[in-house]
């Protein structure tokens, strides 16, 4: 997960005889797009098409659905451009410069200055680099944290917030084996979706774009991933695991199991209501499955006594040495703050309900709008705004049937978090229970009205000060103590990136620099071999085809979630069965790099990035190539389907071009 | 929810002009059965027939299934009593006999005694009286605590361990809606199934069975319950009711999702691990939604204040009063108890597999079986043996690959409840992580096979000691600490006990006696009429017919667990549509009450309990006829689907004769 302007060139040379020229990275990176719904991409035409994933696109293909036309179920295909489906709220990134701001943001805070202070100097500085960039350069300026806090690099990306919809195929083939298919392997799924950026009404003209390779891909050969990884937690020290093993993940894993029963039990009421539940229940069973397997990994004692004996050994060296020995407290402040951490856990005024998200995000914005820039919480300055109104003024369509359950859901939920007895519990609930409650606060909202929205945006407080919209009521209410919570943990996350910029100086000066830092859903560079890999005795071969797929769904007959779809079915005697669909790679991803591309040598594309097997689910805190792998969908495999199956000849003769 | 001797015979004279006979509710006391399993039951014919629930009766169509024979997707009707099929661990019992035994077991408790020593005599002397009573009598002898300890009663049951499946509907028809109709109302489901009790071989021979009405029910019809409701919690101080909704509910809750989605994930590996986990799964939905249900009537704000605003005048009237101030205490004791209860919550070492069960009951069997019969953990008393080997040497099949998923989770369940760093944790787990630990664990044991067993029961201490099996072994690992857990849980529940003894005799001395126990999981009769409700603006009629379910079915097409079964649908024809499918009553009934006959005025039978509806779940700490509501099939319908559907007219015939 190397960082674009520290790419590993040595190791590159050394163990694979291959020198990237800054050509082939700078074209590479500009051809990589970010989706900012949670995912990566790739522009693949001089015409504006975007490649990602179908589970990446879900999100736009929901909100683009309604009961007469179901994108997710059907899939698209866009004959002409006219056809195309503009996304309501999507925002695709490409990252134009990076620069180390790493200095200027240090000088910004005191030396002596609290966490609180510090906390609060580091926005205020990062807000300001964020707002100069912003007005020179007209780009999207982002100031990231690396290496837990060791480093400052300031990001600007050209945005595109016209992308439409070109073609999705069937959730069938998409997903095909379901949840229980899901980071397994061998697997045989279309998961690719392409849509195309416009700029100004017109299809953007891209001089970035991957060409692609029309060769299959055979074991051993070197691959590349460029994409946005979105975090991993690899500088972690013994004591932030355990306290992700024992707080934090058994805590969320009990939270997603509560969401997953309670959707799927909304989508037992119809056919509809199954469509409404389904983009987000995917979403849930994913995590649920990711965490359950990161959890399996921190339990297995090995794990830990691995860790804790690399840390021993460091430490000792650090403390034998006077020159670092000032930097081993940095340990113990982390075991600390995990403490803390562990007692804010349950502490939480978030509501899970998208319209009352909208109302806290317009309650907070009258109010962050009063203040300077500088001093303003992250999301609400300048340079985030319009990122910030794309999203409040989405035309992705509310479904007040799910958001009672969901709102009663986590009204339910904060009872049991803070108490029935709580003063603020008392409050939100006005003398109702959770499902009454809910029932009232949605009968008094109209913020699924975006026009009413909007009047709160331009009305700014006095708008807010004066609406009777029960939900803003709610965010009313609430506010003072989210921003509290909200204070707490950022000064703690203060406290653990002064001591992780400490821990990476001790790391560098044990074991030289270099390395990648952790990631943060920003662009970085992966790289490794297709290959197959061991498996209670078995050897897995790196590459699968559509034969298989077929195969695959005739063994499984009768399980839902293993039909083909029909149009696989009716193209097959069509389809070369021996097409390259699916492969893994040692390449070291995780959940953000969904819909990376993966490119030769060449710069050619050669897969798209969708999965990780189970192997691979500790990746988040320990990468090993032993058996994780990558999983990807095989380039040859997208035009196959396209043209085989699809029937998509224009769209295919386009793709690379 | 009366118990048969203490009926309410004043309040049915003057409510409903009824006034049962001594031979009335004999007869129905011994039409009644209790299926150990967790259910209700009723003899209705001279034959030995008896009739339940099909969702009683899950447990053994699941353990009767075969991957060829799915008795639970297909249902079973047997031809003659040659195809009857024999359940492998069913236990029934008719109740023949109750004793007050309040004063004996009371003067067996020195009034000076501490909690622990007051929970040995207690135990020691119901040991006693039912070992005493089993030498007797040769009838399995229960002491019963009643009134939450102001009360002890001994029921003496005639057992029939020989029962075999005569006739059972597919789960398509008897769970038709699935999870989503489940607790609601209006249904339409044939929750239903026949099974035959034997003795020596041969059909029991019946004097006491329930005659069966011909006559639809209509509304206003005053209908009695003969069953077994499970437990209910009325008796419980608010500070009790507290710890439900803070506490204990949410806890259980967030237990019974993980195992909902441990089971689901299970069975999306295949048609047939859809099946071995399928009956398991049921229970744990049922069981989920009940408990989210009680939850959410616990965190309306109305439902404390009320409890709290009558406790508070209870509590003034007591504490005026001179002869009762010494029991104001108890209120005091109560929520101590129930803080102590908070903290023990996660102290478990309970793993929730069937081979470490077995294995745990044959590692305490051993140590029990050295010690006195007073001396003895409850269940491995003198009385109690025959039950406890009919469980352990039962030829239920056990699925090694569920095991394995069950296993691992629970030992993942067990780091996270005392944590990874706790000692036992550290043997039990061995070094390895809980997937590769529970594989270990279950290479090593051979318990599924019944003659190991066996030779573990007749070896007694020595055969445990020298076993090599890996799960005696952990069991052997655990035995302690459980003994330790169930010590101090034991100990709470004596203070409860004698805390809620004091408080009966203060609602007692202030509202009078009468009434009745919480329930007890023994023989009650409730009553009520068949009425109708208001819900939403609407009136739901209190009964349904056959067409309402081919509607219901056409009305939900597409929708997984609405399609009617093909015998329905080939039918159609023949059935008689008007016939009544369900009704609904005011009686008050729990879980446990499944599978309860209900009868007319002249004691014959006139439908099956089978649910209650989503206002009814509540009821386990607060009963109210407003909207709650009991679910019952029709007797008359039962009839008509035997003819019409399933073609057993010779069954038919024996029924009610």
């Amino acid at each position: 997960m190397y960082l674009f302007n520290e790419l590993p060139t040595a190791t590159l040379k050394s163990d694979h005889g291959f020198e990237p020229t800054a050509q082939w990275a700078d074209d590479l990176r500009l051809s990589s797009v970010r989706f900012n719904s949670g995912g990566s991409g790739s522009f693949i035409s001089s015409n504006g098409l975007v490649l990602t994933n179908h589970h990446v696109a879900s999100d736009t293909l929901h909100k683009l659905s309604t009961p007469e036309r179901n994108l997710i179920d059907d899939g698209y295909l866009a004959t002409n451009q006219t056809e195309e489906l503009k996304a309501p709220d999507l925002e695709l990134n490409q990252l134009v410069t990076i620069e180390n701001v790493t200095d200027r943001v240090n000088q910004a805070v005191d030396s002596g200055a609290d966490a609180k202070d510090a906390a609060k100097q580091r926005r205020a500085v990062m807000a300001t680099i964020e707002k100069e960039s912003l007005e020179k350069t007209g780009l999207r300026s982002d100031v990231v944290t690396l290496f837990g806090g060791a480093q400052y690099h300031l990001y600007c990306y050209k945005k595109y917030t016209d992308v439409r919809l070109v073609w999705a195929p069937e959730t069938a083939a998409a997903f095909f084996g379901g949840d229980a298919d899901n980071f397994e392997y061998p697997r045989y799924n279309l998961d690719a979706t392409i849509m195309r950026v416009y700029e100004d009404g017109k299809p953007a003209q891209l001089k970035n774009f991957l060409r692609w390779s029309s060769k299959p891909l055979t074991g051993g050969e070197l691959v590349f991933v460029s994409g946005n990884p979105g975090r991993t937690q690899r500088i972690f020290t013994t004591a932030a695991l355990k306290y992700l093993r024992d707080d934090r993940i058994p805590y969320v894993l009990d939270f997603l199991r509560r969401k997953e029963i309670l959707m799927q039990q909304f989508g037992l009421n119809g056919t509809e209501e199954t469509r409404r539940a389904r983009d987000e229940l995917f979403g849930i069973q994913n995590s649920r499955k990711a965490y359950t397997g990161m959890l399996a990994g921190l339990q297995n004692p090995q794990t830990m006594l691995a860790k804790q004996a690399s840390e021993t050994e460091l430490l000792a060296k650090v403390k034998g040495n006077s020159k670092l020995s000032e930097l081993a407290g940095a340990w113990d402040e982390i075991a600390k703050v995990q403490k803390a951490k562990s007692e804010m856990l349950k502490q939480t005024v978030s509501l899970r309900s998208q319209l009352y998200g909208i109302a806290m995000e317009l309650v907070l914005l009258a109010a962050e709008n009063q203040k300077d820039n500088v001093d303003r919480l992250r999301e609400y300055t300048d340079a985030g705004r319009d990122s910030l109104l794309q999203e409040l003024t989405s035309t992705a369509p509310v479904y007040r049937d799910l958001e009672q359950v969901k709102l009663a859901d986590e009204l339910a939920r904060l009872i049991e978090l803070r108490g029935a007895e709580d003063e603020l519990v008392g409050k939100v609930m006005a003398g109702k229970g959770p499902r009454d409650r809910a029932a009232e606060l949605l009968a008094g909202s109209k913020l699924d009205l975006v026009p009413e929205r909007q009047k709160l945006i331009d009305g700014g407080m006095d708008a807010i000060n004066s609406s009777d919209d029960t939900l803003i009521g709610l965010a009313k209410i609430l506010q003072e103590e989210y921003r509290r919570i909200r204070e707490v943990n950022e000064q703690l996350q203060e406290r653990e990136r002064q001591a992780y910029a400490k821990i990476t100086r001790a790391v560098n000066a044990v074991e030289g620099a270099g390395g990648y830092p952790d990631a943060t859903f920003t662009l970085r560079l992966a790289f490794g071999v297709v290959k197959g890999y061991e498996e209670d005795g078995k050897t897995i071969s790196p590459t699968t085809n559509f034969a298989g797929a077929y195969d695959h769904a005739s063994s499984h007959k009768g399980q839902k979630d293993f039909d083909l779809p029909k149009s696989w079915m009716d193209a097959k005697s069509e389809v070369n069965l021996d097409a390259q669909i699916n492969f893994v790679c040692t390449a070291d991803i995780i959940g953000g790099n969904s819909g990376s591309p993966v490119v030769n040598r060449d710069g050619e594309l050669v897969g798209l990035i969708f999965d990780g097997n189970i192997q691979s689910l500790t990746s988040d805190y320990l990468y090993t190539d032993n058996q994780a792998r990558a999983v990807s969908v095989s380039g040859v495999g997208i035009i196959e389907a396209l043209k085989s199956i699809y029937h998509a000849n224009e769209l295919a003769a386009q793709v690379g071009k």
